[in-house]
């Protein structure tokens, strides 16, 4: 058994091709919920989803989220009456929105639903977010106000200087009925390549997940997001940085160190290796760019290989 | 001025012949808001619905409900994946519903939230929700529970025996700003034809709203929504039999008659003309089906004519 702790499109790319490696039944994915946001009333699980549609290979694969073959109809419509419209919703992907907020308003847990919904896609792979209790991703903008994680990664770009990162509600959560538990197995643990401070780092804040992973150091290994110095996607490079952290691989070492027994690092950056080792972090040197799903399933051979 | 209370299709069609007659910005309607439902997490109105998209022009004329050219797209997903879809929702017209629910999770009230979706669809007609507060009709099914009047109404096809009825949050309701205002303000009062029992029932519900009617009875005139023993559409006969009443014009000055001066009734039921006027109602004869936008303005003028 393998167990994944993922964010968004990164980790979707990993465990898409960690499905060519091992049993889909294999892997249980502890997901970040610090990204969900409130919107039109309705409950939206952006790094569920991604890792939902990718795994059912349903994902746009141009933009690496939403779905494939989408529609933009309510969106269009809600344009024309003055809605909020930056937070974009493809019509296909609103029903997985309204089916998931329907049953928590009939009472069902963010888990239970997540249950339902991987099954209605026809993936294999268990997906469990961190925690069904709310947990929300807050940003504090530098020269502005405290903003939403939506609000900051899609409204402004993720473009503008930021002072600080809280995750409110953490202190608050359980964990999802199955995440110590996977974490206590002793299987391997990979922290896919997903943005260390806003994926990882809610996992990290929900109350017993860090005790667990220290725990299992040895076993715990990570994919490095930034390569040659900058993130494949998204703020991570710029984010690590802010939160005094450099943007390349030592800088991810530094920031996993107490609970990541090994890192592995794209071949651009092979001559970090020996500053990652200083760190007390074993490096492995590997191809990590994910530009196709046999790129990812090599990538995910050499993650699962690292661990015998 | 005009004052119209309204329900769904009955009222939107004589406010469409209405505003033929009359300039829009004469007419007020205040409109039912216990058909409102929360499904998906969105907050649906669909009597402020049907008489908006109306009186846009924008309805689908062949169901009467919904928005003309609309398309099913997340209705059609939402139903692969097992959702509830027993309550039809368009891609366009749930974009009006995201608005709304959007808007309410700000902060802001029903009503002025109708004020800036009726801006949108260029309607020029005022339409105030009876109440901003929460109204829901309560449907007692005769062999069975409590239901929602959706569920009543959509998905069990108002095909089952009712016993009873009742507003659930009427006692704790507050009129909507302008309400009470546009009742006293000695305007003619058109009640439209809609269903007695669960259209124009949850305004008279509302605290303040029959007390204000019945001080105003002599220039307030109904339309009959039971023509020839029936209603036109929905539930009204059975409804007005189920609570005691006859399913006929007679029935329906009988149901009335406390706080409507006079009630048009259809040339089919011209032979009750004197039984209504034996209830103490005023009783005008005149074609009251509206196929068509040029019936619905005749009708309008033979209403407003009445009172003069």
């Amino acid at each position: 058994m393998i167990v994944a702790l993922a964010g968004g499109v990164g980790a979707a790319r990993l465990l898409r091709g960690m499905v060519e490696v091992v049993a889909p039944s294999e892997i249980t994915a502890i997901v970040n919920t610090g990204d969900d946001t409130d919107l039109h009333g309705l409950h939206i699980s952006p790094d569920l989803d991604t890792v939902m549609y990718t795994l059912a290979d349903a994902i746009n694969p141009e933009t690496g989220w939403g779905l494939a073959g989408e529609t933009w109809r309510v969106m269009e419509s809600l344009g024309t009456l003055g809605g909020v419209t930056w937070f974009n919703l493809g019509d296909q992907d609103l029903a997985t929105h309204l089916y998931r907020t329907q049953r928590l308003s009939e009472g069902a847990r963010l888990g239970a639903v997540t249950s339902e919904l991987v099954g209605s896609f026809g993936v294999g792979v268990t997906l469990v977010p961190v925690t069904d209790d709310p947990l929300r991703t807050r940003v504090q903008l530098a020269d502005g106000p405290e903003v939403g994680f939506q609000e900051y990664f899609v409204r402004l770009r993720h473009e503008v200087p930021v002072s600080g990162i809280r995750f409110d509600g953490a202190d608050r959560a359980t964990p999802g009925p199955g995440v110590l538990e996977a974490l206590d197995r002793g299987d391997p643990i990979v922290v896919c390549p997903s943005n260390p401070v806003v994926s990882i780092g809610p996992l990290l804040a929900v109350p017993g997940v860090l005790d667990h992973l220290q725990r299992r150091r040895d076993r715990v290994i990570g994919v490095s997001p930034i390569v040659a110095g900058a993130a494949i996607k998204g703020p991570a490079g710029r984010l690590l940085v802010e939160m005094g952290f450099e943007s390349s691989v030592v800088g991810v070492a530094k920031w996993y160190a107490s609970w990541v027994g090994t890192l592995v690092i794209d071949e651009a950056d092979a001559s970090l290796a020996a500053a990652v080792e200083a760190e007390g972090v074993r490096c492995i040197v590997a191809p990590t760019i994910m530009s196709s799903v046999e790129r990812s399933a090599t990538l995910a051979g050499t993650v699962l290989d690292a661990l015998g």
